[in-house]
């Protein structure tokens, strides 16, 4: 497969990385995902690596680029899901991931991305207390 | 790798199929999202295909499988992002995919499986018109 599916959520794109970034398969997501940004009027972009269990260089630089394009369109990106190894990977490969955003896992992703470009959305919990029933 | 990620959003759990499902991945995938359904209280599960360009007969049982199982455990299962070509595959191979809801993409998916289990969730757009702003 030479495309990586892009989920709409909302106002946020979502991407879940299952194999592989191979050089065409990762010039192939930056684009879709630029282009799809630019479509849906993305405001945010999510990006789920918890099935990736071995980092590179080029994945870092990939991951990096695809944060910076997003911001340009004023979208922001939020790696979410990060294996330990890959973060101890990361910083010993010199790759710190600058301007990208990381959350522990996609519920705290989402939350993020909602306090970071705070709009009045269909999906934000702002609605009144006493709709809450105690479980 | 082996193992195909599922995400947890909300009272939902999401999983994307990005690679063909051989035989062990799909045993793993299926014996992954009951235990998922049955740890995270789950209410339903959305199964994105829309990187599948070939599904076979195995593959349409597997989805059957996944949606009788999570059924049991009280969660609806809905498929969505068919692609045009492997709705025309299932019905040719007689799988018409009983018991398993389907939907367009992603969002309308979403509204669905809220519209089949409607509990009062903190995604569910049940918020005083009075917060929105007019854009």
């Amino acid at each position: 497969m030479d495309k990586i599916p892009i989920l709409r959520m909302g106002s946020f794109l979502l991407v879940t990385i299952q194999v592989d970034l191979y050089d065409r398969l990762a010039l192939n997501l930056e684009a879709d995902l630029v282009q799809m940004v630019q479509k849906t009027n993305a405001r945010g972009v999510l990006i789920d690596i918890s099935a990736v269990s071995i980092v590179d260089s080029f994945m870092g630089r990939i991951i990096g680029n695809i944060a910076s394009m997003s911001k340009i369109l004023d979208a922001e990106t939020v790696v979410v899901g990060m294996q330990p190894a890959v973060a101890i990977t990361l910083i010993e490969l010199g790759l710190p991931l600058k301007g990208v955003h990381t959350a522990l896992n996609m519920e705290k992703g989402m939350d993020l991305l909602k306090s970071m470009i705070d709009t009045p959305e269909e999906e934000a919990n702002d609605q009144p207390l006493d709709d809450f029933v105690a479980e």
